[in-house]
């Protein structure tokens, strides 16, 4: 059983049980996104945490094992990417990633955000003009270059 | 006078009166991300904006009617991204923007994060552990693909 | 069932049947290019438009679910474009997208036409000297660049 | 004397005698986008056209035999494009082309519309509700393919 | 059936049949070159075409109805071309269509040859010095770029 | 003196002169094509077709070195073609060049024609019902595959 | 009956009936490279070679149609090479390709070894220090570029 | 100086003073196409060769020291190569490079031939029938595959 | 059976009989890497490896045949990589790759690391801060450029 | 003043004054390979290594506050590398890539080895045989992947 299979059986499971994400998150003690994450194959799951998704996602047994390998982590969609959702953040990096760099290297020094130790947040906001916003949060850790 | 004149001038004026970007955001009233955006070339300035970056950075005159001027966005670096603070980043889409999108459907129905409407906040927070971790917050309206 | 089968399906169906697309769309209430965008799967169909096309298009049940979710939106066919219909629209992109800018610039200041909330009408028009032209409509609101 | 030269002293005289593109058209008699794409270089304008455009932006004399020259159509930007503007039309011919095709070739049978007989027209369209939209017209004669 | 498949049972039963492409032509009343091209799927036939085609080939009935649909155009192999027949062809156009757009554009002013309008034909000359030469011949409208 | 300057030089003169193609081609007994060839730079001039262009075109004495030399052979533009007039050529053999092969195969057996022993012909055919056409004609020895 | 299936039962029978290349060639009085290239699908045999390959490699009766074919020549693995081997003789063409050019000119003048009428030879030489070394030798037409 | 500074001055060199590559590698001991890779700017010369190299060709002093250095190995043109002689090389790795590489298996093991000891050979083969062939010999030392 | 095949059976016997790539290299007597390379399929096992290989993995009799060929290498995963933890070791050759040439060659001249005759480790190494480290050694033998 | 400067200055100093790689890191107090990184641009020096690199290499005072600021890394030579030094490392990567994955996820678990807290070692290792071995030594902070 493939990374590919395991998480097409996730995503019909939640859907044939109308889950959301924040209900598999609660099932296993992680936030929304990464119970999704974890859910798309895209993290290497705790015994506990593959046990939860198979029990909540209705997985079949094989699959636990599955979810507690470290991944390979490969792309799920066409890159550069075609879906606007996805382009959008893609626009967002490819214009103004050295704008991030320049304010985020004024207040740490040379180093870079973590993309391994890394919490996401999505939050939708409502608007009392009506059109709701979108508010999407990195909080990584900092990792400043060594000197050798 | 191009685009990318104006912006070294800028880098250089900021670096030689030593200035940062809350300072050069204070002197437009503006947020420190959206200064310098706006200061690489990335947005089109008002006039009273253009007044203060001229002024606040020492550029010349004639760098005020480019700042104005709709930009064509180009990106300032090589892409795919080479610099790795740039290059987490894209990782970030590169993986999990698929699962952004997931969760963000679950919240919002058929449409994306605008990169038109969207504020930047890059924030330095104190971990009491000791190492500081970067928060990187896009805040953009929801854009519902509309039907006709 | 994936998007890609039931594209298939409703193509099928809509040949078997001897349907035109204004057909299909008056069925669903819909413009015809926004009825063909939702049988090829580029937009997240209403309950209401998922049984018309089912019904109009002699879809099997499951097909319902499918068109009502969220799409990941993927071309349908090589890119850059090979066949000669779709390359004529690319060309005109490549060549005269930044002319178009500069006109559309000078009407609205900074901003895109939005690929979101976009009407697209396609029409044949006769000339009286014997052959018609084709006219492409896009009509998009307009977006204006924010500052914060 | 170089196309892009010209390109460059024609939106250079245009900004500093106030001129928008309408205007420009009016002066030798074409469309404002018409007239734009002879500025950037995409045409061959006749000598009347290029003596109207040498007056209109004051363009020194050995421009007019560079515009009447049949011009090798390159892109003015990056491409795959990075400005939003022109990306947003690039992402509707990419998701969209195929769904086009297939509607006019209900219409017309097999061929394509011309991109070397085709009107652009761009225009802004005030929306009660408050927002603008805008509206591109592409106008091409249908070529339908021949048999030998 | 699909255009792959019936471009298959097209090649296989001119095979099998013995027969090469002049004759195909002649069952149709076209061109040895435009019948392969109809053959290969680059083509919508007529209905006496898709009958022609289908009786002279041994092809099955459902393979008319896709021989009449105007075809989203494809490439059949590799590209950039990897055989040699090919890539000679490719490599003419690499090097010297800017040189063949130079001598055109004296003949004919501002436009393009019509690959929508155009008749192919493929020749073996005989040279009395042993070694035959191949003619290729492209006859195709010529499209003047039109003013608006 | 570069291969780069030398095709600007005669190009520059051949305008100045007001020179057209079959002139060149006459001043030094070659084919209109070749002798744009060989000012383009795509071949290697005899000394005695180097002093023709030299003086046909009033190109300096520099040059008639730099003419005879065997060229490196490159794009005198983008690649994939981005003009029109080129790009045509490159749709009719990224389309058809494997239709070609087959109907070339049919009549030659296994092997390739010859781009290094090519003519090349453009013509202007006045169509009688008013739209002239434009025939290239490629006219290369067949090379067949050699067995070892 | 593929190329790709009979290169898969060749390279089958070749291993199961325990022979060399040298004895594949033998059997069909061809050199060792040559007789590979054939049974890789590089070449259109004839019906004798066809006959030799199939009797010597045990290939089923259907597979000698196909080896007569002119093939459409495709790598039979990734490009650029991922294999050390090929990636070397990759990067002799990429780094001392333009030399070699230069060297060949100065023998020849203007004009191209054929890799159509090329034969190819590959030895392994004792060297007396221990290490052997391999010598592969091509041997190509020369074809001088003609003038028209 | 750089070494494409060196390498114009080289080749200037080389044509001002009439030499051929025989000629140059006999003045620094070395074999023709050794000598044109050192004065292309593909070795580190000896302070040998680098003074042989000066004096043969009419350096200046400053090029000696640039010969002597390890160089960064950089394609002197385009690539994939545009250049036929080129390309034709190029053409025999994409397509046969695995076809070699299995011949010389049954010669050597896995293992590679090396494209640091290589010598290789450039010469010109009289052929009675009129025609002369190139015969290009790359002759290394084979590496076989280490185990640890 | 293909190498494919082998590398899925080889990863989950190990995985079935809870085996590590230390346990699998003493197995065969070579290194916990090169034991995994082998099971990948990037080396031609000698028969006693295979041998090992097939009893310490369970793997079918075929499979042996199959691992002592000299294989095709290719990669096993997407390229340019976007697995995170192949990207960081990309990463450190995209950046400092021409660093690390500098400094060899200032220690050897010019001529590089073999990726034939290389051995790998991969080490923990435990750091008393709390944090392990990885480390990576890669250790060939120095290939000088040969002069000829 | 540019990195790309500053780079150019430094190497030629280090050549002037005769120092190698060692001797640049003692003057610094720092590894060799991270000497050179800085040199490179390819760190934020200290105020102390900037004094020190421009003393040791006679550096002009600006070169100094070049040398402080957080850099745009971006690779000093083309990509994917043609220099073999390079490209032998970037092959490592590339077949090999995951297989040090697999057996590094058996030590250390879901993570990666950081490229920002990286130290870098090049040594030459004398073999008794005779021929020296190089040995490039990657020592990282595992970084785990973290659960939110």
């Amino acid at each position: 059983m493939t990374r590919e299979e395991v998480r097409r059986l996730a995503l019909e499971g939640k859907d044939r049980l109308g889950l959301n994400w924040p209900q598999v998150g609660r099932a296993i003690g992680r936030s929304p996104v990464y119970a999704a994450m974890l859910a798309y194959g895209y993290g290497a799951a705790t015994t506990e945490e593959a046990d939860g998704l198979a029990k909540a996602l209705g997985l079949p047994d094989e699959a636990r094992a599955v979810l507690t390998k470290a991944p390979h982590r490969e792309p799920s969609g066409p890159w550069p990417p075609t879906d606007p959702f996805v382009y959008r953040l893609y626009e967002v990096v490819l214009l103004y990633g050295p704008v991030f760099k320049d304010v985020a290297h004024e207040l740490f020094g040379d180093g870079i955000m973590s993309a391994i130790d890394m919490a996401v947040g999505i939050e939708k906001v409502e608007d009392p003009a009506g059109v709701p916003r979108m508010v999407l949060t990195l909080n990584g850790k900092w990792l400043q270059y060594k000197k050798f």
